[in-house]
């Protein structure tokens, strides 16, 4: 990989921890570039027009090209690394709890937290208000999957830590910021205790 | 690819369709099974513990494995295939593109679809009348991230069709239903046009 790798993020967000995480544990050098999202700092006409017409980060930047979206930017890290299986079946399975991560788990979880511990109950909108308890009920069906998923498994896919892990411990270690308690699901919170135990882990922030 | 392909479905959803339309550009034969999700077909016990404990479909069946998650099932049937670009930027770009349609075009454009089109707006509860603008919004803003990012090219990575193109296509060429009127996005109907053009398409239904 000889390309400059350059991570546009703002250290508060789970999806930019995820890449951080990825490129520790596989010892690959990341510089950081600093945004604050509550100040619209990738909002800006520059940030839309340069790094993200989407106007949110994580944004991966590989020499001058730039990959939004945080599980992609993970997906590019890892390739041809053991983070990914080498059985065909297996990989498609580890994108599947990573589209699972993106679709039910982030939208919910992660939501719920940046509305709750950042942005403050007293402070959202009407539509944000309305939609507390369909996320909450989302979320906690979201780690119940993940409960009766890893009942007699070790890791999400196969017998090792694969991406799939990775992505989904990011919004899962810090899900009771959103009013998530995990000790209503025990395998899930034994496999987060297995994730902090891997070769390089670091913590987030 | 020796094992038996079975696609567990509801012929109505566009997570379904994807899959369908990929085998068929690629020519791979697929068996399938018909649920009816209005029914509840997918949340029986049976369904949960044999098939997908998230009680969604679609689910592909490999052999005697299960695999949810409708672009997880894309890359499976795609992969080794020109579908999958062989640039390791461009592969995660790609993905990039298939996580921004599970995260900010699916979530948006087929529910509002699903609620309008098939459950009615005076059927819905209290919740989901109080989410409509919010999706619109967010709806609306994923297809306006489409065109601009097509106003100078015709696939959504690199210069031919991959994956991004079939799993982004599937909810767009329908998504008038959910009340999105492509007319005010030239770009898209341009590029929805040209996936209708690909040799071995097949319509939804």
């Amino acid at each position: 990989m000889a390309d400059n790798l350059v991570l546009h993020e703002d250290v508060r967000s789970g999806n930019c921890y995820k890449i951080s995480l990825v490129a520790a544990l596989l010892g690959l050098p990341l510089e950081h570039v600093q945004y604050d999202i509550l100040r619209g700092e990738t909002r800006t006409p520059e940030f839309l027009s340069q790094i993200n017409g989407n106007g949110r980060i994580p944004v991966l930047q590989v020499g001058d090209r730039f990959l939004p979206e945080s599980n992609a930017a993970c997906w590019f890290l890892a390739e041809r690394s053991a983070l990914i299986p080498a059985d065909p079946f297996d990989r498609a399975d580890m994108l599947r709890w990573m589209f699972f991560e993106q679709h039910s788990h982030e939208p919910n979880i992660a939501t719920l937290r940046f509305w709750l511990h950042y942005i403050g109950e007293a402070n959202l909108s009407e539509q944000q208000r309305a939609q507390i308890m369909v996320k909450r009920i989302a979320g906690e069906d979201a780690l119940a999957v993940m409960d009766r998923h890893l009942d007699r498994r070790e890791w999400f896919v196969g017998d090792q830590v694969t991406l799939a892990d990775i992505v989904l411990f990011s919004y899962t270690h810090i899900a009771e910021a959103g009013g998530f308690p995990l000790e209503d699901h025990p395998q899930v919170c034994a496999w987060l205790k297995r994730v902090m135990q891997l070769p390089g882990f670091v913590t987030m922030g």
